[in-house]
């Protein structure tokens, strides 16, 4: 195959053949366990169900004979329950911990905490007794670099010193970060989410789910969110959620060796991974049945809810802000919106459809580039060096030196009577009280002005700079950056709109809603939304993004205004480009994913499709009474199909069965070990009955008992719109083509990708081998 | 068919043919649009998605010729997002009608506002200025029946008096609802969500979501719920939906004409339909994916939730409780839960499980015999007098006599200080300040243990009564009732937990959480656990269940105890059966129902299922160039078969397509009076060209544009569970049984289902015919 440079590039496929060891009393068994495929091959997942039954059926009767058989048939009924409590409990620790290390280590690049150095910011000053929140930020016991060492903690010095030393850290964690990402574990780089869409689709990629990219993943994960550049954690969690589902797999053989089972594990490992990033359970479970799973059954729906629950649980006895909640942005608002509101609101949601496709197009631009040029081959020097440019730039501008969940937070809240930050330096009218909440709307102080200008700047600046971020050799999500993006402008918008309903209560929009000295505008409500418009725009998601954002605001009040902006921002973004960015990725890299969103809409028929082409080579299948040994020997040796199909005779063609090319070998490679007289020019019979062959003939070899009877087949005449369903639905590996019983040829997925590649008019040779 | 007493039953297919007429010109198309599907006959998935992309080409394709066309593409395209939002409307404003009417028609049996007659008790005395709730009940404007007879507002004769009446309206009212269901709309009686749930899984019932029934449905359910019998609105609302649904599915050609499309407006209708009933919109999206729909691809996702959301706030600016609040139960509490309650909350789960199993049984018991014996006769009368107990029975208890869903709002509501209803008669502590929220823990009253009494009694009356009721040919929700039930006995073990706690603070299970003078125990959370338990252990249902309750309360603390309780009693109810009371109604009245969820287990294959059986006579089959147009007609008089399989030759039996009944007769038709010289004696040939014949022959019959060239085959070696999967997941209406090429069978859905019924030892000759 042909991935040059993402992230899935590097396996060998050494370990392929290893298994055949244990399979060397294969023959005896009446259903031969040959379980695993190779890395970078599809599976079957009718097979993989079929197994399953009857493991299943083996386990149901066997409960019968004895009391321990009855205790052991309930241990595997529970088994997945018990796996999605081990999920649920480690991926909740490892947020927790996740979380914990950032706040530290971002504040690290600041400062140190005095009285205990493994103390952030907040925790150091935390029992510090200043009344409001800027003096207790200035607490003694925290100190800036430049003040420890100089003693000086003002002036042009110190801060140069300060900026010196942010950047230092920075560039000492990304280093960091992707060192051990180079070294010890290639597939711990980037979002994950594509790389697990494509497995859940049922893609194997060995070891990309394994212990050791857990372990680094979430290693490298706190070093890169810590060193400042415009990445997140949310996507990373997901990933690192589906190790925890991998690793717990293991622990019971139903779901170790049934990869289609394992997947059922995975998807609910997913739900878990998004709801503590988001401590929104709901929300997790329909990010995993929208966006990430392939096969969702009813019974995984409800163990995925089971497991995030846990899993948001755990996290909220871990208790990593302090404040009892799941997240850093949890906000109450105050005041309802007005429906003239959804103007705004719905330009909103344009700005996040066009934030979406910029990115898209700009990020995929970028990484094919780097696939096709010299860049590729430096993969510490970029992050390096997007990390100093990311430093450099940053620490000036308040908004952008603090962590981008902080700034997203920052932004999201509305302005209390106690907040003391640049945001909410309004003009208090003297003879007002003040209530904690509900307070009126006020004229912007120069502050706010102020903040204005420093965040269109980081407007700019992430925009820009998170293009070149995602897809790095380093964790990245991009869930955080692009709510930021979409938070600075919705504050922004935020404000405009409630100053002009401040100065301008007469104007006939504001009228019906404004009077004076209410509070009509909520700057948060429209960060929020914007924020909503700006991931739908990017990941095109539709309902669990509402669902999230309602569960971060606990308000089904608000659930309209976030509606409107991610219907918007998703039908915008859809006009320039049917893909997401997930989608986007999995095409660049050419994972043999088939989307089961995609239309296929043309008139193309199995006939088209199948191989043999014109002028190609006949079709290589077996006869079911005339191959010998040899034949197939060679046939196995020259070409390189996972399997091929059995015909009565090659003069009639009629399709009997189909056998894999993996049994195959084995058989005859146990068969030439243990049976007496099988030879090269023994016959292999796949008939039910070989007949009586005289003494002097080689003894026959009878192969009926690794021979599919029941292989999928379509008539030639079959629409390829239908041919693509039943590939979705029921998740084959190969479908054979016939015409009258006559076997004409063969469709295997990659067949069905090139077609719709070629269809789409993309390039179809990018798609990886099955 | 067989169902005798259910629903559906009373039904004609009359109108089977009268769509020949257009078809005239049938051989002319390319497509013939044969679309109609006979009543209680099985859609084919697959054809309605293939002709739905066929339209969909035509009008993309369309749509680059003028401005006219890309307008009318675009309008196609809107058209999915009207019907949402004309059915979120339409059922929002039906659910706020149905509200008012309820709460109304509920008082007047009871009394009349003398300000206004059309106010209910509470609006009556909302103006009023009363203090306390106890006292504005009591408002002067509101007279009772027997204090504006006989002016006596007290006493026996009054007692009696306003007895007599509460019985009378209730007879009258229910009386009214039977008789106008049993006149006008014989659809609109029961639940009707096994009917949905059947139609939505590809089945047809003409007239089940038409105006007629959505009118009748809508009067009667008011009818029914006013007349105080232990009934709910919640499933009858789903139904009340589907027909919206179904009424502007005729608006648009892209609906009304394809069954499948149809199907996912459907899908979206009853989302939001639940979305009404308890004021739930994520609760009736994943309802609707769960327990009611079958095909429901992510597209109707987003859409279902579109529609959900905007019937939740149709019915909120209706705000028919008078509390901006979508719910009559819409609770917040102020205390969280603690470890050791969970023990409670299981026992309740295990409560709930029983009931559901107790529920199921007694109630399908009952349903059989109405069907088999001389009761079902005489529906009305059974109306009568279940009415006439209830009310009976119901009015001396002030639990029993108010409606079901107000005594549910009461026990979920936890007592604040301004409560003054029996059950928050609390021993107050003179000493102690009463805060708003957050009152201690208290020993119980005289009144509480009064309610406890009436609470027992009745619980035992609902527990009874409720499985009398459903299944009576009136509408009947079955949510309240069970919500009611769990709701009565989670309170009284709250109160009991309660009491215990303030009593025994010592003892070892309470002194870790219980300080005297703390707030430790919310009976009302117990009620809301129990009523989960309760409606648990009747649907079945799991996410959408917590979900539904999670958007009651509002707060993700409270989904830990409302998930054990459901997980406990799903797995109680299991134990005793798999089947919910849906999937019960759907065995007992036969519908040709494949449900997702069913394991097929057993080890048989297609050769065992297929027809003709061994002995039976041969498959009735056409061949493609020597079968006569007088020979075809005596197959299709002689034959009921829905289609033929078409074969090269009998000698051969290699199958070469499939040809449905219907345009087979259409087509043989139209060429005999249109054609000339096609007569008895002409050749039928599905071949691509036919022969030169002399002219001396009469002319041959073309009929290969109606042979469908890609029928479905499996072989006779397929395991069942293989072809059970393919019938679900490719809604697929029959499937031909092949072994090598040559056909020996077809299996189609009603096999299926009768193999599934066999296999589970059920009476398999009780489905109907597909």
């Amino acid at each position: 195959f042909q991935v040059g440079d993402s992230c899935v590039s590097a396996a060998t496929p050494t370990e392929e053949m290893n298994g055949a060891g244990n399979l060397m009393d294969f023959l005896d068994e009446p259903f031969p366990d040959v379980s695993t495929y190779e890395d970078f091959h599809t599976i079957d997942w009718l097979r993989e169900k079929s197994r399953d039954t009857d493991r299943h059926r083996k386990i149901t009767s066997k409960s019968k004979e004895s009391l321990w058989e009855l205790i052991k048939s309930l241990l595997d009924a529970w088994s997945g329950w018990v796996v999605m409590l081990l999920i649920g409990l480690l991926s909740g620790t490892l947020a927790g911990v996740i979380d914990l290390a950032v706040d530290w280590m971002t504040d690290l690049k600041e400062g140190v905490c005095l009285s205990a150095f493994w103390y952030s910011h907040e925790q150091c000053c935390w029992t510090s007794n200043e009344t409001t929140f800027d003096d207790r930020d200035k607490c003694p016991q925290w100190q800036k670099w430049a003040e420890l060492m100089t003693g000086h903690a003002e002036g042009a010095g110190a801060y140069v010193l300060n900026y010196f030393l942010y950047i230092l850290w920075a560039l000492l964690f990304s280093f960091l970060a992707v060192s051990l990402v180079r070294v010890f574990a290639p597939y711990a780089c980037g979002s994950g989410i594509p790389e697990i869409k494509t497995i859940l689709s049922g893609f194997i990629i060995r070891g990309y789910l394994g212990k050791w990219t857990l372990l680094i993943k979430t290693v490298t994960l706190v070093l890169a969110v810590s060193s400042g550049l415009s990445l997140g954690k949310e996507g990373p969690l997901v990933h690192v959620a589906c190790c925890c589902g991998n690793l717990f797999c293991s622990l019971f053989s139903k779901y170790s060796k049934n990869e289609g089972k394992r997947r059922e594990v995975l998807s609910a490992a997913a739900a878990a991974g998004v709801s503590v990033a988001f401590g929104a359970p709901i929300g997790g479970v329909l990010f995993s049945l929208e966006e990430v799973s392939y096969y969702f059954p009813l019974k995984t729906l409800w163990r995925s809810f089971f497991a995030a629950l846990v899993a948001a649980f755990t996290l909220r006895s871990i208790n990593p802000f302090g404040n009892s909640r799941l997240v850093l942005f949890y906000v109450e608002y105050h005041t309802p919106w007005y429906m003239a509101e959804l103007v705004p609101f719905i330009l909103l949601g344009v700005f996040g459809g066009l934030w979406g496709t910029l990115f898209i197009r700009a990020n995929i631009a970028w990484c094919r580039r780097r696939k096709t040029t010299q860049l590729g081959k430096y993969p510490v020097l970029e992050v390096i060096a997007v990390t100093g440019i990311t430093a450099l730039l940053a620490y000036p501008n308040p908004y952008t030196r603090r962590s981008t969940s902080e700034l997203i937070s920052e932004l999201f809240n509305d302005c209390g009577a106690l907040e003391s930050s640049q945001l909410c330096d309004y003009v208090n009218n003297p003879n007002m009280s003040r209530p904690v909440d509900d307070i009126p709307d006020r004229p912007a102080g120069p502050g706010v002005y102020n903040a204005l200008w420093q965040l269109t700047l980081a407007l700019i600046f992430k925009i820009v700079i998170t293009i070149f971020t995602f897809g790095m050799k380093i964790p990245s999500g991009l869930f955080i950056p692009s709510m930021a993006v979409g938070a600075i402008a919705g504050r922004i918008v935020g404000i405009a709109v409630e100053q002009m309903a401040y100065h301008h209560h007469d104007w006939i929009i504001f009228k019906n809603w404004c009077r004076p000295g209410a509070d009509c505008v909520t700057p948060g409500l429209y960060a929020m939304v914007g924020a909503a418009a700006c991931l739908g725009g990017v990941t095109r998601m539709t309902v669990s993004l509402v669902v999230i954002m309602f569960e971060l605001t606990g308000g089904l009040e608000y659930i309209v205004p976030l509606m409107a902006a991610a219907v918007t921002s998703k039908w915008v973004a859809d006009a320039f480009g049917k893909e997401g960015i997930y989608e986007s990725h999995i095409l660049l890299n050419g994972y043999p994913y088939l989307d089961v969103r995609d239309e296929f809409t043309h008139r193309t028929l199995a006939t088209d499709v199948m191989r043999p082409r014109r002028n190609d080579p006949p079709l290589a299948v077996l006869t079911q009474d005339s191959t010998t040994v040899e034949d197939v020997e060679t046939l196995i040796k020259d070409t390189d199909y996972n399997g091929f199909p059995v015909v009565v005779s090659r003069e009639s063609e009629r399709l009997i069965g189909f056998v894999q090319r993996r049994d195959l070998t084995l058989a005859i490679k146990n068969a030439r070990q243990k049976q007496d007289g099988v030879v090269s020019s023994s016959v292999v019979y796949f008939t039910e009955d070989a007949p009586q062959l005289p003494a002097s003939n080689p003894q026959p070899l009878k192969l009926r008992r690794i021979l599919n009877l029941s292989p999928f087949t379509v008539t030639d005449h079959t629409p390829m719109e239908t041919v693509v369903d039943i590939f979705r639905k029921l998740g084959l590996r190969q479908c054979l083509v016939t015409r009258s019983g006559r076997l004409l040829g063969i469709i295997t997925k990659k067949d069905v990708l090139r077609h719709m590649a070629q269809m789409m008019n993309q390039d179809p040779e990018s798609i990886m081998f099955n």
